[in-house]
């Protein structure tokens, strides 16, 4: 887990749970690089569900967002069926993007850190502002349910 | 469950949990059918790997297992987060391949069926005789660890 | 190809050229039996479009073909970045359903060979006609277009 | 193409033409964004092969690339069947790792930036040097052909 008093928003964080599957690995039993972008999305959307947030809805308000950039540091290598616990925080927030930080661990160990900025866009991808809502949304902690 | 009355090995049977990522599901939520192999495979190796077999020692002995032939079918989908149940049985082998079958469960209720069969191959690929150790531990119960 | 006197459709035929990626093969060079099914879809999207289709008017009149059956062969392996071709061709099409097969070549040889069935449905997924503007497509050469 | 003047390796250099798979794409028909990790990959495997590496010899030599790092920026998307060309160059090379940068283009408009970093490890994965004739490889242009 990061170091909270060092969180912009020391709430905005959950923990996700996620077991490596066959295909990710190499032959070797390694997990592919491309697939921590993959759990990192998967983190960021539950993140997102365990504060209520209903995707549908908020594509039918035109409201979408896509990754505009991605990083991430691989240190350990994870493998074939290992439990790993993903970190996901709200690291800052402006007009129109997030940044969302990840770590991964295994074993009491960190395997891998990263970000992700997101943009929000319209439905002809042109940038928008954050409606209040969202940004209330990913500030809150896990007790919080948007309406 | 399939029907253990009608299963030639009655034992060599096993139930693999599974939960289903965002990056398996289109925009609608649902899985995209080419996973369902993946889940597939993902159930035998763990149907394997909790009998004892060991895949680098195999690979050192000449003995591969790809997969020859698959079928699908695909009744009620399976959605995001959803957290599935596949069962995995032998249902039959011959001399230089097997045939494993799935059955995928969610809430009580069987989404998708399908069969892969596996053959025996060495380095070179040449179809090869299922050693004898690698057959009892395909016919064997959970019970059963290889040595 | 398949011998085309032998098919209910002769002309209802595309071949599509695709690369194997890199990511799609495992330490050995072998591709992953799961990207067959995506090879599949990509030559079945590749003979719609090249039919006039366009998938978003399908999708606002709330049709869709989800794939509720898929069969594979696989005969000989396909290694990175081998240049395969895929014949994609309409098997046949009933009330609600149709069935289209592949056959997959590299260097004149044939590699894999499957089919999927896609069922046409509604938004709320139950089973409809194919409309007949659709069905036509479905059976036409790649010199049609479809309105 | 970036800017040959500012480049440290003006001729380590190499373009590789890729097209998006429809599986790639979200119902919007947008890659998704994890796929550029694997098309970085493609531009990379590639840009050694057209040196003449053997990762098969490397392998028995005891010497991996594993990514240790990746950085994305996704300024436009890609859409489905897309022609893509990717530029992947030398960005800097140290003692026991590599850093390659990647461009994507569409349509002469640029899509996408990133860079990967590799480590030289050996099978224990502990970092070695990377060895002189590998060194030599990087460095080169195409018309190198390694022994």
């Amino acid at each position: 887990m990061p170091n909270l008093a060092t969180l912009l928003y020391p709430d905005a964080i959950s923990r996700v749970p996620l077991t490596v599957r066959f295909v990710e690995t190499d032959l070797m039993g390694i997990v592919h690089h491309a697939n921590y972008l993959i759990y990192f999305e998967q983190a960021r959307v539950e993140y997102f569900l365990r504060r209520g947030a209903v995707f549908e809805e908020w594509a039918q308000r035109g409201i979408h967002f896509p990754v505009v950039e991605s990083h991430v540091r691989y240190r350990k290598p994870a493998f074939f069926n290992q439990q790993l616990m993903i970190d996901c925080w709200l690291h800052e927030v402006s007009r129109a993007s997030a940044r969302f930080d990840y770590a991964i661990y295994a074993d009491q160990q960190q395997l891998t850190e990263g970000y992700t900025v997101i943009a929000c866009v319209n439905s002809q991808r042109k940038l928008q502002r954050v409606p209040d809502d969202i940004l209330a949304l990913m500030k809150a902690s896990e007790s919080y349910i948007s309406q």
